[in-house]
């Protein structure tokens, strides 16, 4: 039952919404508002189970917390999961009774997009409560500050290990050429690197290479490519038993979400040398420009403060070193030692 | 899980709450809030198990969704369980991390007193939210105006089956002299009639009986007792399939809260011929002094209301003469009606 999936998490309120009108059925997750309102993305999908479905809203909205902390965000964990085949939950009325169901929150949990869910739906959702963000009329273009923040924490990576910051001549393999990949591996370009780009989409990888100057390898042997950092931008679970012995890099630090197929493998990959940027916290630049969205503030605002990305993610490489732990370890640490030092109580309703 | 376990009830929300500090575990279970905010007791009991507290919170707000929509009252029905040894459970530390659940839920959920929660308790919890009635500054002697308010149904009952309201020479049972039962008794003797007197303790029956110039029956054959009403004002599940053959009344109303053992003893005492006015209409009093206490108001006013009972009740009993119904499902189409009659959804954050 809950209380059990729950456990040690410590989850402050688990929330069960039903609509009988539209059937709607919805698990809102909220971990922890220390630091704030809790914020994550709402997930429509068809689970197996009841039991899988809060299994994962539970997982999710705590790396949320973990995530808002280390990204010196003023906000907190939570999440949300919509049960039911996308096709049938996607319509105005659910999505309207989903809307009221987050409005029920008062603000403790602000909604956006995730899987199955986009502009489109957060705008049927904000119909009915204020409390979202990743609607069509929020910030445009987050993947260009998410893309930024990757570039500055690659920054901080490459002076770690070579000593300079300067990405002249530096050796970068971009994996995945969506929105993020692509502004990343032009950023790259601009600033001296060479850069390799890969993708399923093998005639959108040679168009790019084409147009930018860049190399291209094919997807299948991407891992064993030769080069100083790897950055992966495209889908998560791609670090696991079968690729990190073929890696061939110094460092990985990218995007994607989830990179890592379990947490233990951001102990082998230290076994093997490899700095790991943790994911969450060099691709922060997109929760950085939802929450200035939400706040209050220009694009260019959230741009500068993703920069902000590569002194802290400076900090935990060297909080690593100086404890002999993963800079994930330190990532979670720096995460809760911002959570504990926190001065009183959570708000029980945020502040407007 | 939970969604299975809501059914077709269809609770508007039900949360999890935990506090990892002092262990908490809560459910707080919010029905629905189409007439208001929900009210209802907080219990603490050391259930068997998570299914077995989780059944429990959402019977029990359904039910006070019903009591309240039947009493004509802007409150919607709520209801919440701490799980756990009440012993270890009510701690300061405990109930205070409960009061910041309460409080998180924004005025969705108002709570009081249950079964091992008493003012004392709620003294504590009201330390962390405002969303709370029954503390020990609140409106004094709710059991007074929940025994008037039986006193005003019997009235409308007796009227019903014998044609006229006059209480003079009635023959009543009063089973229970707790605070609601002695004081009814007492009611009722005032007005003329002639009251037998029951309770486990003998000594308080003997004294009480010797000093209001009442009559006495033992508890186990307090049932067969020959007389016009019965009034039940002890504990609940009273009414089952071995009392009701038993039964030698023409009327049950009384005080005590699910008096029927299940559902079905309903449809037994209408074949049976006796008139049962339903628990949670003619025993809304109490529920009229938290509402006053928490909407704001005198004790006079809430006993005045509680005599409302009497017309409500009346009404009730003619639509299900003319439906050819229990009074029972009278009354729950009474309460449906309200809510579907009310304008609009529901409020998302009640009004302060």
């Amino acid at each position: 039952m809950v209380f059990d999936a729950i456990g040690d998490a410590g989850h402050e309120q688990v929330s069960y919404f039903t609509d009988p009108e539209t059937g709607l059925r919805a698990i809102v997750a909220i971990h922890d508002t220390t630091l704030g309102p809790s914020l994550g993305g709402t997930r429509i999908l068809d689970y197996d189970s009841e039991e899988a479905a809060l299994e994962d809203v539970l997982r999710l909205s705590q790396a949320m917390t973990y995530k808002a902390a280390a990204a010196d965000l003023p906000l907190g964990g939570g999440k949300a999961v919509i049960l039911g085949d996308p096709d049938e939950v996607r319509t105005e009325a659910t999505l309207e009774a989903y809307g009221r169901a987050v409005d029920r929150l008062g603000g403790r949990y602000i909604t956006s997009v995730d899987i199955n869910s986009s502009a489109a739906e957060m705008d049927v959702v904000a119909r009915r409560t204020d409390h979202v963000v990743g609607a069509s009329d929020g910030l445009e273009n987050p993947s260009g500050v998410t893309a930024h923040g990757v570039f500055c924490g690659i920054r901080a990576c490459v002076d770690h290990v070579y000593g300079e910051d300067d990405l002249e001549g530096l050796e970068v393999v971009v994996q995945g050429l969506g929105k993020v990949g692509r502004s990343l591996a032009e950023e790259l370009l601009e600033a001296g690197a060479a850069v390799t780009v890969s993708d399923v989409d093998r005639e959108a990888t040679e168009a790019f290479a084409a147009e930018h100057g860049a190399d291209t390898v094919a997807p299948d042997v991407v891992y064993e490519q030769p080069c100083d950092v790897f950055a992966p931008c495209a889908i998560g679970g791609i670090l696991n038993d079968e690729t990190i012995p073929t890696l061939e890099c110094e460092i990985v630090a990218g995007a994607a979400n989830n990179v890592l197929a379990e947490r233990r493998h951001a102990e082998a990959l230290h076994e093997r040398e490899i700095l790991y940027a943790p994911d969450y916290v060099i691709n922060a630049g997109g929760l950085v420009t939802v929450a200035k969205d939400h706040f209050g503030g220009s694009y260019e605002e959230a741009y500068a403060e993703a920069e902000a990305i590569e002194g802290r993610l400076r900090g935990m490489i060297e909080r690593a070193d100086d404890e002999g732990t993963t800079v994930l370890e330190a990532a979670e640490a720096y995460a809760k030692d911002r959570i504990a030092g926190a001065d009183g109580e959570s708000r029980s309703v945020p502040r407007p």
